[in-house]
Formats: C-alpha cells, structure tokens, sequence
C-alpha cells in the first residue's frame, strides 16, 4: 500500500527525476507527466534502476488542458502534485518571454483548474531563489530569509514568482470558499520552494542532469570543459565586492533538494498550513573560483577559463538563510559541494553522451534496484 | 482615408466602448472583438448613433487564440490594439481566482501572440491605479504617481501588475530581437494606463455603463439607490484619516478617460517610446460623502446610506498624480466629477434597464450623427 499517490510534472527533468527517485524510495506512488521537450525518458530506466520501481509515465505538455485532464481522470489515487515543468533558461526567458509565461504561467493555470477539478489538493511548487532578484538592496537581507521582498530581474523570474501567486490565492480562495460553504477546506495545501544553485548527480554516476545543448549553470558547463566539449570556462566578473572578486553561490545537492520535496509534502499532508514557502539551500556560499577549485581538485587537473566581464542582471550574492526548513521541515543539506563535485564529475566522465548512451556495465550492476 | 485601425478588445463594455467611440470620431477605423460575457451589443448602435460611424464587431472570447487569429488575419491593416477584455470585479477575484488569472493574464498572452504573429506593434492597455495597492504605506506617495512602487492587494489588481509586465518584457523583447538583427524595431510600443475611478455617462444620455448584475462601483450603486432598484447605499467605513471620516478615491469622467486612450495611442505611434505607464486620474480627490451629496444635489433629494464597518482590502486614499500625463500626453481631465454625476443620473433616469430597453425618442433624436 503506498503512502499516497503524487503527479510529478517534468518528471523526467533534472530535479523531477530526482524527487521521483526520492518519493518512489520512500513509499509514494509516482505518475509523471512529462513533454520530453527538454528532457529523457532513460531517466525513467534510471529512477527503476536505483530504486527497483518504475513511476508510471504519460507524454504530456501541461499546455493541452484535455491531455492533462485524461491523466487526473485516469489515476484517480493521486493525492498531490508537485510541479517542476517549466521553461528555465534565464537567458532564453528574455527572447522569448511569451512562451516563458505561456508555458510557465499558463501551463499552472491549467494545472490547478485540473487539481481544483479532480479535487487534488496538494501542491509543492518548483520556485526559484531568483525570485528574490537582488537581495543586497536590502540592509541585512544575505543570506536571504523567505520574508525578503520579493522582486525578480528576469523574465524567468517573474513566472516564478507570479506562479507563486497563482498558487497563494487559489488555494486561499479553495479553503475560504469550502469554509463559507461548512465543508472541510484544510485539505488544500500549498509549498513554494525556493532552490538556490542545484548542482550534483547521483552517487552511482548513471543519473544526472542531462541539458539538450549547451548548459548554462557553472557546473554543467565545467563538466564540459573537463570532458574537453567546451575549451574554457567564461567567469563573468572578478570585481564583485566578494572574497576573490568572483560571484556568490549557494550550490545545493540534487539529492538533498530532492528529500526538500518529500519532506515538505509530508509537511503538507500532516500539518495542512495553507501555503508556505520555503528556502531550499545550504546556508553555505562559495564563489565561482571556489568552485573551479573544487571540481579542479576532483577533476585532478586545473581546469582552464577566463575572466569577462559582468553579465547583465547577474548579482553578487544569492546565499540561502534556510532556518525556516531547518525548524518546520527538519530539513538540512547533508552533502557537500565537493561532494557534488566529485558526483557530477563520476557522472559526467562516465556518460559524456548523457542519456544518449548506456553507463559503464560496473556502474549499472552497481545499484540494482539499491537505495542512494 | 483612416488615420489608422485599430483592434479594441472588450470594445462593448463601459471604457472600451467610449474609447471606440472616441478613436471613430478621431478618424480612426474601430474593429471590436468582445465575448459579450458582460456587454451588448446593443452599445455598437449607441456609438453609431452618436458618431454617425459603426465599428466593426467580432464576437471572439480573448482565450480562443484561433479566433483572434482569424481577426487579425481578415483586418490586415490593424495597427495597433487597444485593449480592455477582462474580468474586473474585485470581490469575485478572490472567489474564482484561477478565473481570472486565466482570462486577464492568459487571454493577455494569447492577444499578444496573434499580436507578434500579425506583426501589430502597438497596445495600449487598460490597467488599473489597483495595481498601486495601498500607497500611504510609503511617504509622499499621495497623490500616486507613476514611480509608486507596485504592490495589488488583490487578485484582480495582480492579474492587471502582471499583464503589465508582461507587455514590458514582450514589447522589449520584440525590440531587442530585432535591433540584434538590424532591423527597425521601434514600431513596437506599449502604454499601460492606470485609471483611477472611470464614472459618468454620455452627455446625450443614450450610453452609459451597463453592469450585468449588481453593480460594485460607488456611482452606479447611488444611481441604483436613485432609481429605487436598491433601498440604501452601504458606506464602508466613516472612520478613516480623511476630512469627513470615509474613504478618497479620484473619479473620472469616462470621456476623459476615453481620450485618454486615443492621446496615449498617438503618442505612442509619433513618439515610439517603448513601453510607458502612465496614470489616468484628476488629480482632485473627493470621498464617499462628498460624492453622495453631489449625486444627492443632482437627482434632487437626500439619497440614504447605512455606514457601516470598513472591507477588507479597501485603502484609505487612491488620488492620482496625473503630472506625468498632463506634461507629456497634454492630457488632463476637463470634466468635472459633478458633470459625471449629471450625465450619469441623465443615464440611468432615462433608461432604467441599461441597453435592454430604447431610450426616450427625444434624447436619441438630439445626437443623430453628432459628435460629442
């Protein structure tokens, strides 16, 4: 008997994959829908590789209304949804902004009419520390609580923080309307989480991040200078008011980010808050030449890059102060960023063709249908 | 020859229909899409009447994107698009949020990719002072101008905050996608218009606001008081910081607000000055007593109220700053808020049931053709 039943949308996705492997690994039934647009279903094999279950998959684009409908309609166990699909590249999201809300804004429209339909009413929410935008505008707001004003600088941020919205009145207006009607209403939940820098892969180096083109987070994209595909690492900026000159990052363990999801559904199922949200990061910043090092170190060699000019939009310093996860989820990071250094670069130098090809048989016969 | 044509969305209802009216007797040509879902058809005839000219009508929901793009593909020659199409009522935005997220927010998106897909390159959007939320939380924000920070309290006010940005971030990605690849860009413009409280009718007494249903606005529910059709007006609060205790809102005259529309429309296709918010309002605040006396003054008798306790959400003053305007649209509002309780009391006495019924012969004989 499982523990309950959870939509995974992008479930095939980087941190989707990992939160389905999690919530498979600890009881959940798992339905994911996914588009495939910018991710695999190997991820699929993978999840049932290291955890021995397989989540069940529909191909579906959380724009198509009925197709999404269809899913809700056909699995009537499902008790909660946490939401990853979405549009994520910041750059993109500035050329092409009508899609990011399109898809980002629109498609949780049309997920919670489905949710408020089927009478779902749970959701944990993809959110982004981005959000935030520049929180050193503020006096004593790094590392950034969940109380600093909210005020994105990216298109891509913006949907974020508007889906934030969206979800904070619809299910205050499902709670105040069961109430005015005397029905039960504290079964309508909600979580915002907040992620900083997701970096890192699992331990048995057959699943990880797998970004169609060019990746455009610092890891991924010193994985592919390791690998030899890129030449050299681009650092934007080494006169940030920091420890080196370079930007500040909270880099987080997919693995522990993935926990963060179930530990804040549980949440959610046991103490009926209404909507929360909630930071998910290490607490711990370092900066971009802290991490060259660190993978540099891993890697066995130094990795090669250049200094260039400040990115437009970037900011100094996005460390998570995550005291409220710690207290109300019991929730704290327990890895490393070496650590996820040293897991992306086992995933990275094992599959440099990403899902596109089969790990090393060794690393495959290493974790059948084990728990991470 | 027409100075231009342009597509008004939500062309039937109370602004969007005056704005029609206004651009045809500036000689624009006025094509109308409209859902009907809370106007008539019968305002097509009022502005005919009135303007000697008919505007072409299309009844399409804004969420039908096949259907908005048969518009545009059938009137080549759109230019520009005004747009008014949204569910508005405040109190029903906190009940059917997911509603109204999906017709102002969605219907936005859809309207502006038929917009980018046609190569129409102006809007002007009908926003709302809402979006201000409570400005006495900062000093020196009364009256509001532009610079205010944004802050809605409401669900209706975030769906208006956030078209907003949506046409910055789309009207400024239009223009640097094109200026990277050298072409002309600066055809591509937007003006969000902040009202402030829209009143009044036509001075023929022959078009008027017509709410479906209860009307939620102060002056309509004084007309509705004068006319007999509700016992008593309900005042929110007489114990607010102001000079008679009940709260300060700026009224406008819906034919000042309507040429509004059409300077800020020119100014956007002389000047092309990218996206341009801009407040709409007098800049003459008057409070809920001061307006129960005028409309008293003009019907003729006491009207009776009942105060009563304040409502959530309700703010203590929302005048406009309308400096910005008046300087660079040369726009300023030349009714008075009395001039709009008498045309609005002309309206409602003569025609009781709105647009279901004809009104007297002697007030449409007095406007045959005529420009206002």
């Amino acid at each position: 008997m499982a523990v309950g039943t959870v939509l995974i949308t992008g479930g095939t996705g980087y941190i989707g994959s990992f939160t389905s492997l999690a919530l498979l690994e600890h009881g959940y039934e798992v339905i994911i829908v996914d588009s495939l647009y910018n991710s695999s279903e190997v991820a699929l094999d993978r999840i049932e590789r290291i955890s021995g279950k397989r989540p069940i998959f529909h191909k579906v684009d959380l724009t198509d209304v009925e197709g999404l409908d269809k899913v809700f309609a056909a699995h009537p166990n499902i008790d909660s949804v946490i939401h990853f699909a979405a549009l994520k590249a910041v750059g993109e999201s500035a050329e092409i902004p009508l899609e990011y809300y399109r898809v980002n804004v629109g498609g949780t429209i049309s997920l919670l009419s489905s949710m408020k339909k089927y009478d779902v009413s749970n959701i944990v929410f993809s959110s982004s520390a981005t959000v935030y935008g520049d929180a050193t505008r503020f006096e004593n707001m790094i590392p950034i609580p969940e109380h600093c004003p909210i005020g994105p600088t990216n298109t891509y941020g913006r949907t974020k923080a508007i889906v934030e919205n969206i979800i904070e009145d619809f299910i205050s207006a499902q709670r105040q309307n069961l109430k005015k009607a005397n029905k039960p209403f504290e079964q309508w939940n909600g979580a915002n989480l907040r992620y900083f820098n997701p970096c890192g892969s699992h331990p048995s180096g057959i699943m990880g991040e797998d970004p169609q083109g060019v990746p455009y987070n610092l890891l991924p994209l010193l994985g592919k200078v390791a690998t030899g595909d890129r030449p050299k690492l681009l650092v934007f900026g080494d006169d940030y008011p920091s420890r080196d000159g370079t930007a500040i990052r909270d880099y987080i363990h997919v693995i522990d980010l993935a926990r963060g999801h179930l530990v804040a559904l549980n949440y959610l199922r046991e103490h009926k808050p209404g909507v929360k949200a909630w930071n998910l990061g290490s607490g711990r910043g370092s900066t971009v030449f802290e991490i060259i090092n660190a993978f540099s170190k891993v890697v066995g060699r130094d990795l090669p890059y250049e200094v260039v000019p400040r990115r437009q939009g970037d900011v100094l310093d996005l460390t998570a102060n995550p005291t409220l996860a710690n207290k109300e989820l019991q929730w704290k990071t327990e890895l490393t960023m070496e650590k996820a250094c040293e897991d992306l670069w086992r995933w990275v130098s094992n599959n440099p063709k990403g899902y596109r090809q089969e790990p090393p048989p060794e690393l495959l016969a290493g974790v059948k249908g084990k728990t991470s």
